[in-house]
């Protein structure tokens, strides 16, 4: 790359009124684009590679036009883009975006502040702060969780990293605060559900405590975790000198949505010290209406929870919602204060800074996008909406069951249902390919019983009655055909 | 909260016609916004609880208006920001934002897609590879970083981030890949300078090797990492059982941008097979301008390498380019692959995954926003505006030692300028209040030799001639204000 010294003109940077020129088409670009997104083929039909090959191998020496961008957006980028906002989407698990979500995206972007400590803007840490009180209350979680008690709640980008930070708070805590100054004590164990979120595991290795300390515990005919196998193991360990430290239980797990017993389970936690972590990524959402809220029933003996808005409540990634019950512990577990980050409102001790909450320092101000959506949904839309997914997956699951073709593989407590074709796994693995190859719907599997299983996960914002229909129609046309073809 | 069954219309979504309505009112509202931030006062005057009593203790039963939502962030978000956006912004360090980022941002959160494995949308992971091998070139980074050698690079939320992966990547690569499974290595040990970011202590506590094991390493009267300390505390160690690990050094310390001896480092990095990775996270930007390059000579010895450019490469907030010489190394420590991830392009070896290139496992789109910013600018323009801020700098340096009443606390070689009034602490504690009361301007501080230290820190997008002048002026004259009331 040559520079050559030419005369500069003053700026490069984009003026105001091409912001706004180029703002207002994208918004319409993006209001087209949610509009005309059921029609395109759900699950990209892009091979690894293509889309490098169509762009240039090194960055332009000058400048190029917006609209040159956009043209390459919609040629290039569109077609190796899997669309989550579809209605057709029921892979994985929903990540639902809502319009007023987007615009606090939006708004978060254009003031650009950092929000590591409440000095940095004030307004970030604080609407933070009051928005996890309000999701609390919405959650019917009990008072410790709020802010007006020992702990409160904190946004971080995901379940993985709520749960990686609950699980330092609780190896700070069994280790009496000492700090692990001389490396991580050895004889911490871990115990989590053999379906448990590959997270956990995750978060196991990067602490230190080391995978051989982590328990994978037993699950029930429902892939719930099995007390009586958690509670050998946790005596079993203490017996030999381990020293239980955690406990990562689910609502909702990734495979099945299983929903282990918090009641039993915060029992023996209590009784042994043992640190509750819930994670409700999906399936917390739910709790926001008083009839599932029976699913969280123990919450209150756990030391945190988080669940996952930018699943299941509208808001766009990233947005996961960790509440801890004792906020102290999570502050003495990753507080450090630097000189150059020193100022009157910390020492104070007035404030919370939320850099002390998490891995990374830097923040968005992500309560900006959480507050938007319940704004302008209100409570009662909220729970309308999820009552809605919850209402046609139970129809869904009830088609299963009354076809002689199919049957369901686990409890659909929500809005995950688990089936397969009894045709074995080959036939399904065939049936799912297909669909997907369509374009017209977007599934994904998991393993159950050592069976090849498929996941239909419904909770898309869009998502409605005829689109579940018509997957049900063309699973059931799709497996018809493929039985045909034998 | 009581639910009552009432009626329900069809829908609580924001419709399409409004979203086009009121997105085109926020574009609008931002690009207000920043026209006349200049003038709004930079460090938020908002005492600690103030947002909060504004706002009502629960979460409303029934939606609100766009338009209500967006009163209450004039009135009552907007007095609590402290305004990154301000060309007055001279604290910590930039967050310089720009049309074009903000716009990919949108476009980001439009897609609303997951980026975690390749096949969840090929375009997300595709455009990232490409524009960090397109950063990489910009840089003057050696090969090993491209995805076309052995390494690569990946978009983090945060240098903070990028360094704890880095860190744990060592820790897998020095234990043999045993995976720790029995718990961290207690004979770790890391190093970095006195002046090094927090993070890094911060990464050392999470990963488990222990504060203790992290050694601090003198600086010179420069404030970089002293080689002959280095030296010795590696042979110390090794001598005793220890076994070296990591070492992080820095390209522009937070606190006086001073820069480390890469090469020394590096080859003794090499001589005891110890990772080195690099902490450029605002300076790093500078390479993009050849001039400037020689700040990362002996880059080629180092494992990783990181820089923001969501600092000076406006980009807005989050956007750390990590870049690493072994990719085979990071996959090795993160990875992990349930069930319900497996897919075809996954297995087929033909694709990345940037889940295991990171600590969590969801990812947003926001290699969107970078290649928006590279392509607007193209690289003269980034090139014409970074070099601006330095020449900025410069100038407010010259200004400093042709002043008698000031001095240069460190050598300024881009664009923070470390100074203070020679009236000693005190003083400068009292200038640096009266002038972030203001409002005109916002400056932090740190403390260099022991001494209390005034930091000018020139980066954000529009910051011009006349905003340093300004500053400088209203500097001389506090002071000068504050002399005579004594």
């Amino acid at each position: 790359m040559s520079i050559k010294k030419t005369e500069t003109p003053v700026s490069f940077h984009m003026s105001t009124e091409d912001f706004r020129k180029q703002g207002h088409a994208m918004i319409d670009w993006i209001a087209d684009y949610w509009k005309g997104v059921e029609s395109m083929p759900v699950l990209s039909q892009s091979k690894p590679g293509d889309l490098r090959k169509s762009l240039p191998p090194a960055p332009p020496e000058q400048g190029e036009s917006f609209d040159e961008m956009m043209r390459d957006v919609e040629q290039h980028i569109l077609p190796g883009i899997t669309h989550w906002q579809s209605p057709n989407f029921f892979a994985f698990f929903p990540c639902n975006a809502s319009g007023p979500s987007v615009l606090g995206e939006l708004l978060s972007a254009g003031f650009g502040v950092q929000g590591m400590i409440w000095a940095t803007s004030p307004a970030c840490t604080e609407l933070e702060t009051h928005v996890l009180d309000w999701v609390a209350e919405m959650l019917g979680l009990p008072e410790q969780f709020k802010s007006s008690g020992k702990g409160g709640g904190v946004i971080q980008d995901s379940a993985s990293s709520a749960s990686l930070t609950a699980l330092l708070a609780s190896r700070e805590r069994s280790s009496k605060f000492s700090g692990n100054t001389q490396g991580c004590d050895n004889n911490l164990t871990v115990y989590t559900s053999s379906q448990a979120h590959s997270s956990i595991e995750k978060a196991v290795r990067i602490s230190g405590i080391g995978s051989d300390n982590l328990k994978l515990i037993d699950v029930d005919e429902n892939f719930a975790m099995d007390i009586e196998d958690l509670t050998r193991n946790v005596e079993a360990d203490i017996q030999t000198g381990k020293r239980p430290c955690f406990v990562a239980a689910t609502i909702g797990t990734t495979s099945s949505n299983a929903m282990d017993s918090l009641s039993e389970i915060g029992e023996l936690c209590r009784k042994h010290d043992i640190w509750l972590h819930i994670d409700g990524a999906m399936s917390g959402t739910a709790a926001v209406c008083p009839e599932f809220r029976h699913l969280l029933d123990g919450v209150e003996l756990a030391d945190s929870f988080c669940f996952n808005p930018h699943k299941w409540m509208f808001t766009n990634f990233d947005c996961d919602c960790f509440f801890v019950a004792d906020r102290g512990v999570l502050i003495r577990t990753l507080s450090i204060l630097p000189e150059y980050l020193r100022n009157q409102a910390t020492e104070s001790g007035a404030v919370i800074d939320y850099r002390d909450w998490q891995i990374p320092l830097g923040r968005r101000f992500r309560a900006l996008k959480l507050w938007f959506v319940i704004r302008h949904y209100g409570v009662q839309g909220l729970q309308h909406h999820i009552r809605k997914h919850v209402e046609l997956a139970q129809q869904f699951a009830a088609w299963i069951e009354a076809d002689d073709q199919f049957e369901l593989m686990a409890p659909a407590p929500l809005n995950l249902v688990c089936f397969r074709h009894k045709g074995g796994d080959k036939f399904n693995q065939v049936l799912l390919d297909a669909l997907n190859q369509s374009g017209k719907l977007y599934l994904t599997h998991t393993k159950l019983h050592d069976k090849f299983t498929l996941r239909m996960s419904i909770g898309q914002t869009n998502t409605e009655f005829r689109h579940v229909e018509q997957a049900w129609q063309r699973i059931r046309k799709t497996a018809g055909m493929i039985k045909n073809r034998k």
